[in-house]
């Protein structure tokens, strides 16, 4: 399948006004690399805003392929959407790379804390530049559903369906998960408290932070299939010395490996806090009046085998939405692929999102 | 509960004759530190053999504390239990940081590859020394369960009853989080290729190896409940500072900090790796050959909630253990404790292990 380009890509920078950070502080300037597929004019009104996840970027047909593809939901022939990179990463929009402009350096640890909130309000910045007033939709995996709903949450008449999936606010044992890929990192003798230089960056630190990642993105089912005690296929006799690998372990290095060369250290550890932050309220009673405020219909989508974000997490928040007279509908993926699924699962996935967002 | 002394306790050591190892090479001269509990002379036919998991040590009463209080089964008062440190231990027996006579020097990180194996063999040469021909049960948790195990199919004829509980061989996800928990070491500028010295060992590559090993110990129910999504306890704002912890990443440091100081590196590594490579036959039809040598009475607990040995995985090796003939029964803990269940479910335990071993 030939990748499809975006039909224009571009920067929004915004200098003039600071960005408010939700936790305190101001991000001035900012900048948004955004991409979009379709003919914007013509769908002016029908926007559907694809939400990346933490790793992903603003193109978003590299990652979601199968769903812009010929007759598939998001292909450009038949419809417009439009994708923007999230603050704090690395790949376009301001992040920890980015020159701080009171030093002329780069942000590196410095970076401010951002919330899904932030990263939302930026975006809505960027719609009103380009004159989009009323989203058709917005969706996104991962922490891209969580932008999804905070979109549903914030810019209530801005939005009219909301497709979350694999998308909760983190339970104890994520945020544990997400602590200790923060704690690799660090742990990087190369790490130098963040202050790091882009010929030395903290690569084994990130590669393990990102080895345990895969991990909490796959299911202990898909890993027995898979590997299960089979020694490393390169060779490894793990039975005979310490450093010989079993299969998991030699492709979960591998994974880090490749993940390290396009990544950076800071911006990881930034977009893991924005997504260890991530709530619809700090309280019951607030997420309540929160949600109560929701106009669009939201499609909750949970995947079975998710141990990152159970499955049960993702309905119960659908049920919390239904009890305060929300829209909202939940539906599951039957995946062995973990949380990955949303990426995995597209012969799944279209059909409850094409007619939902598109129907 | 005040902490019950060991009866006995000593190092065996053997020094005029070789262990051969299971996976190659021997190991010359061995010590094991052992203890027992109770009267050996009058219970020499009648001992149970008590085994510790990673970090345990030959004083069973510190760590089982419950199962050795007035009038419960290891009551030293009414039986004889033996444990023995385990090889690969730095609690006393031949270990990594025991001298290796080739050099001089500790073995560090050349320690030879043990398995639950050779730790049986070894203990059962101890048995010959202290005259015990026959164990009237061998029992244990996690690490413990395999050393039961190995020891109903290694020597059936010294074995009247086994328990083993949270135990079975680790599937692909396990071996997974172990492997990275043996990178955090590695990935410790101190580590030095496990030749650091006693006074600058990899204190934190060890502290973040125990922290990722608590999450495998405990449930996802238990740090829901425990610690929801509360910033940390001691007062740091997750949403402000990009190092403030949330309350289970403060729990988890904590958990790191504590084993860091009584626990060294190369150990564990080497009983992380031991734990890797139990089996019971490296193919389907190797296990039930082994499987069916099994003379003893088998009580194979699983734990609900644990995900390190998932309760499925160990009543599966009891159906293939019934499937060749072998008296073996599963019984499960319902627990919130995942893996740890073994130590904290000690009321639901005990009037499991008691009519079993003992009655």
């Amino acid at each position: 399948m030939p990748t499809i380009e975006p039909t224009h890509e571009a920067d929004f920078t915004l200098a003039d006004e600071p960005l408010p950070l939700a936790n305190g502080g101001r991000l001035q300037p900012i900048t948004l690399r955004y991409a979009w597929y379709g003919d914007l004019d013509r769908h002016r009104d029908d926007v559907v805003l694809v939400c990346h996840a933490l790793s992903g970027s603003s193109r978003a047909a590299d990652w979601w392929a199968d769903l812009y593809a010929l007759g598939q939901p998001f292909d450009p022939q038949n419809s417009c959407t439009l994708c923007v990179n999230i603050l704090g990463s690395c790949y376009g929009s301001t992040g920890p790379g980015s020159l701080d402009p009171r030093t002329g350096q780069p942000y590196g640890p410095d970076f401010p804390v951002v919330t899904i909130a932030d990263i939302v309000r930026a975006q809505a910045l960027l719609l009103d530049h380009l004159g989009i007033e009323q989203l058709r939709g917005v969706v996104g995996g991962s922490i891209g559903g969580m932008q999804a709903l905070a979109w549903a949450a914030l810019f209530p008449e801005r939005v009219r369906r909301c497709a979350a999936i694999g998308a909760a606010p983190l339970n104890a044992l994520s945020l544990a998960l997400n602590h200790l890929q923060q704690q690799a990192i660090r742990l990087d003798p190369a790490w130098r408290g963040g202050r790091y230089t882009p010929d030395a960056p903290p690569l084994a630190g990130l590669s393990l932070a990102r080895a345990l990642a895969t991990c909490t993105y796959k299911s202990p089912e898909l890993f027995e299939e898979r590997f299960a005690r089979r020694p490393n296929r390169a060779g490894e006799h793990p039975s005979v010395s310490p450093l010989g690998r079993f299969d998991v372990a030699g492709y979960l290095d591998y994974q880090g490996q490749v993940f390290q060369r396009r990544f950076d250290a800071n911006s990881y550890l930034a977009i893991s806090r924005t997504m260890d932050l991530f709530d619809l309220g700090a309280t019951p009673e607030e997420e309540a009046a929160i949600l109560s405020g929701i106009h669009a219909s939201v499609l909750l989508v949970g995947i079975s085998s998710d141990w990152l974000f159970p499955p049960g997490d993702i309905r119960a928040l659908g049920e919390r939405m239904n009890a305060v007279g929300v829209d909202a509908r939940y539906a599951e993926l039957s995946s062995r692929h973990g949380h990955d699924g949303f990426l995995a699962e597209s012969a799944q996935l279209i059909p409850l999102l094409a007619p939902f967002l598109l129907g």
